[in-house]
């Protein structure tokens, strides 16, 4: 999968977000965004400890706020962006969404473990599990956020 | 795995809501509860094309409410309910949420497939492939439902 630049500008920004977040207070700064075919139609930050919501991760916030914008439940034909990569939980929400494109910075390999509820099961599984599939590039400016995500905070 | 009184009360709450909701518009009626040592703290009916939101799951919901309910995101101790079983999004979420107790009555081999996004994957794959494990017991009240879920509507 090749990034598109408008993908690269959400993820850009995306990372903005998250280190931003993460110096005004405990949190490890984790964003994400919906991009269409205009460029980026919304963005979320982890709000999980602000609503006391184990479910309100970067990209639920996202794809909630997407839908919000668009009018619509069916983000088919947009691409799922996110500082880090999206846990099961996103990760389904994103097909659920109809989205077939994901790009990421950090990959599971490099942050702490507890991202992940089924850490054996691999991005290869569901895609392999996965009626339509989906396309995604992880790894991609990961240097740029890899120290947020040394210790699994959220 | 063996439901106590109150899960089972949740559950049939939770279908009772689910027939209500098939009855009163073009939905299937999906329910969901999450119950604590005291009882039912939140119970939650699908969403998501009453906002739009792909991610609005009866789970999710619950998740979302009992969060709110207790001021904390971590829900250890406590039990999702569910009229059918739960996706992959859910499953994850209720990990998330530090959920190891799951009851639910209508069951992935007995509903429509588009209920799932990962479909060869099984609960038995993700209890698996999950580092403290969950019990699960599903179909139970399942014939009570099982007309909700055959066409595959939300």
């Amino acid at each position: 999968m090749t990034p598109t630049e408008s993908e690269l500008e959400a993820l850009r920004e995306a990372i903005s977000r998250a280190r931003e977040a993460a110096g005004s207070g405990p949190l490890a700064g984790i964003s994400a965004a919906v991009v269409g075919p205009e460029g980026a139609v919304a963005f979320g930050t982890n709000e999980v400890h602000a609503n006391c919501d184990a479910t309100r991760h970067a990209e639920i916030v996202a794809l909630s706020r997407a839908g919000a914008a668009l009018g619509a439940a069916d983000l088919s034909g947009h691409t799922l962006i996110s500082t880090l990569q999206p846990c099961e939980m996103c990760l389904a929400a994103m097909r659920f969404s109809g989205i077939q494109r994901l790009l990421f910075a950090a990959r599971k390999e490099n942050v702490a473990g507890k991202y992940f509820m089924f850490p054996s099961l691999t991005l290869e599984d569901y895609r392999a599990a996965s009626g339509e599939g989906f396309a995604y590039l992880g790894g991609v400016m990961e240097e740029e956020v890899l120290d947020l995500y040394r210790d699994g905070k959220e």
